[in-house]
């Protein structure tokens, strides 16, 4: 603390206090290597340099190398330099936790294939970006994100979606969550207590709205999609919906109640928050236009680019209702969150230059051809089986046939090496007695996305195999 | 909303409900043209995919496309197409607010001159990135961030600042603001209800504090830095430091405060926020370590790629002690947000392969000519004005003279095309009168990172020309 402090070749740190120097930096190095702060292969600053650094002389330097050396922390080379040696450096306390890593073979929902990300395209469009964007737009940007990319979108999701966007509303984030826990705060900043969520979904959802203090109530899913008629008695002041598609059930949201649902939203000056999180891949070429081009003054409108290009790019967006706008940039703001500029400016290139459109349909053709080869096994291979769910996205269900359980085929799929979810992992675990819970009947989700091409013909049959094992059990 | 939508060349997203299918498409292209969703420049699918994709005869394409050119909303050429015409389209209801645009001259604090960001190093290290990264890589992440980025900036953190750092201690984050709100999260969890933070400091970050529910009280800065001895008396549960440059002063935190900090924490079961927000700008070459170093389970640490490379990186680290990792980690996760793969692996590339340390080192030398050019300016032209803080960081504070005041000196720089902010815009707006406010003489806080190279000179002979009017006119 009170010592003194230099700084070296590559910002080396190291105590020299005291009037033995020589030993001074010798014991600074071994301790820096012991406890890991000088990793293995480190190169250290030649002798000279670090001596000029230090203001010491060069012959210390060289002592304390030579001893560490000889002590077998270092390793050293002449002509090449000096470094710290590789048995040299003990674990350090803790152990980093192991990465993640996926499954075998995996059919979970929600997972893009990320292979299929254009990584060349990409790297071509940040390095355009980079050689041409002026110094401001290198330095702190706007918190509802980089105006470029504002104005592509409002574009893209006005002729795409047919969504009503002026770039002034447009929020960049990092995800749906990153979106939605905006939305949460500025939702408690105009007083709302109350959210509806659907009867299935992502969990993750449903924990950022009450880690915002907000309470939920939840809608249960028909053929017509979400039953808005509750909102009203259950005085509701957001509903969050995945209405072209919800998810995982497959069904969208009847025209009837998109209409039902906005005049609700008017009434009790609510907000819906509209998740149209694979709006963009609907094969039949009938999609539904985003329910926010009723009401933009009522709905919040989410997109993202995880599906459609990658989880690793990391960006989504928001068209929120001009009146939300304020709150949304004070949320940004005292929360400190937001995309990197490089980044936004590169998917501002990308869709300005209708890449991503591009891109967008060479991917539905690849989901496309899945979801049939989905529909084919199932027709050949598991006739007591039907698939469910709109022509549309990443995922469908394989309604199960009768007696047989979701939690016995997912243990099946377990032990073949396949990640696969029942559809009672996306319910809602605390839905009221006095909800008339329309349950769906037991299926697993297919999320036909996950697999990398040559995996997925192998996920397939380890899926038909797992309703044969669970169906034959009982 | 009932009628049937199709997906044409670019996405169009049109209607063409009803028997008379060529009116229907010329009303839903000439509707999508008069609010804005196609927009000026669009070009649109050739009537025979446009046909084909809606299913109807490319003669009632033609037609409606025949159409729409008389009455002057498209415009086509033989064999180049048919694009969306430049007056046809009439504003918007709301224009996009304008960008923000920086002053002439700028030398406000906190800002880094982006013109020295290594636009090409970094695009390259991108490329390779995205070249090499495994498809795992590319989907979903930890919530603390890429494991190479967390590796690597551990193991520098621990030689360049003396950190006590594992990696799976590490956060990234979007900047300091980020990790501040994912702190202020945890902290909340565990029942914090104050949290000490500085007399002069960033009003965002004391604005971040109190939007997440807690409780402020300040300490007062003197010539050893903040004044810690206040922290047991107002039982706070956390404090909120800049202890190796205290921010805007420049004052670095006394050993024997450090001490003292260290030994309250411990006592009081609270919580350190190093902000180390330019701690490798230390231009004498005694760079204090970090405090971190001194109580790892009690301190959390915070450095940013901000003024090192550019704002646009948007890349932000924490180290955290460990026993607040879990409530760190449902912080993220509960609030959505974190940063784009791609981004943090380019930063991982970036560090590991000791670029990062290399452009440190220059900029060190920039800034350091020019905190030298200022000290110059200030002695030679400004003799009754003296610089105070320590030589380091991006930033210096200049004394002025007796009588004169901070707002005369930036009303007169305003004048003149500069941005300059005094000491006064960063002080504790709310210091309780019971606290023996040590309050600084009245100083303008001077940038010197913010201008490019061909306008330091003259935005630092604009601050040389306010001080004097500003003397002048008493």
């Amino acid at each position: 603390m009170g010592g003194r402090w230099a700084i070296a070749g590559i910002d080396l740190h190291v105590d020299v206090a005291g009037t033995r120097v020589s030993r001074s930096l010798e014991e600074a190095l071994r301790a820096a290597v012991v406890d890991g702060r000088l990793a293995v292969g480190t190169r250290l600053p030649s002798s000279r340099t670090l001596a000029a650094d230090l203001g010491i002389s060069r012959n210390s330097v060289a002592q304390a190398y030579e001893q560490l050396t000889a002590e077998g922390w270092l390793d050293a080379r002449v002509g090449a330099g000096t470094w710290v040696r590789e048995r040299a450096a003990p674990p350090t306390g803790r152990v980093p936790a192991p990465a993640a890593t996926r499954p075998d073979l995996d059919l979970r929902a929600g997972v893009p294939d990320a292979s299929a990300f254009p990584r060349q395209a990409w790297a071509a469009a940040a390095r355009r970006v980079l050689a041409r964007a002026s110094v401001d737009a290198l330095g702190y940007t706007d918190p509802r994100g980089v105006p470029a990319l504002r104005q592509h979108m409002a574009a893209y999701l006005a002729r795409a979606r047919g969504v009503r966007a002026s770039a002034a509303d447009v929020f960049v984030g990092h995800g749906f969550g990153d979106l939605l826990a905006l939305v949460c705060r500025a939702l408690r900043a105009r007083g709302a207590r109350l959210v509806a969520v659907e009867e299935y979904g992502h969990e993750l959802h449903r924990r950022i709205v009450r880690a915002h203090g907000l309470q939920t109530v939840t809608l249960a899913i028909d053929d017509d999609g979400a039953d808005v008629s509750r909102l009203e008695e259950a005085g509701a002041d957001a509903v969050l919906l995945t209405p072209a598609h919800q998810f995982p059930t497959g069904v969208p949201l009847s025209a009837e109640r998109r209409v039902r649902l906005v005049r609700w939203a008017e009434r009790a000056d609510a907000i819906v928050v509209e998740d149209d999180y694979d709006g963009e891949f609907r094969f039949d070429r009938r999609a539904v236009g985003a329910l926010q081009a009723l009401a933009p003054e009522r709905v919040l409108y989410a997109g993202t680019a995880s599906k459609a290009l990658a989880p690793a790019v990391g960006l989504a967006w928001a068209v929120a209702p001009p009146s939300l706008v304020p709150a949304l940039v004070e949320a940004r703001e005292t929360t400190g969150g937001g995309q990197d500029a490089v980044n936004q400016l590169t998917l501002a290139e990308f869709v300005g230059g209708h890449d991503y459109d591009r891109h967008v349909r060479r991917l539905r053709h690849l989901y496309r051809s899945r979801r049939e080869a989905v529909e084919a096994a199932v027709a050949d291979r598991l006739p007591r089986c039907r698939v469910t769910g709109l022509p549309a996205g990443l995922h469908c269900l394989v309604e199960l046939p009768g007696g047989v359980r979701e939690g016995d085929v997912v243990v099946e799929a377990a032990r073949r090496g396949l990640a696969l979810e029942g559809l009672g992992a996306f319910a809602e675990g605390t839905v009221a007695p006095e909800t008339s819970s329309a349950r769906r009947p037991p299926s697993v989700v297919v999320g036909y996305g996950a697999p990398r091409p040559h995996r997925f013909g192998e996920a397939l049959a380890a899926l038909v195999a797992s309703v044969d094992a669970a169906s034959g059990r009982r």
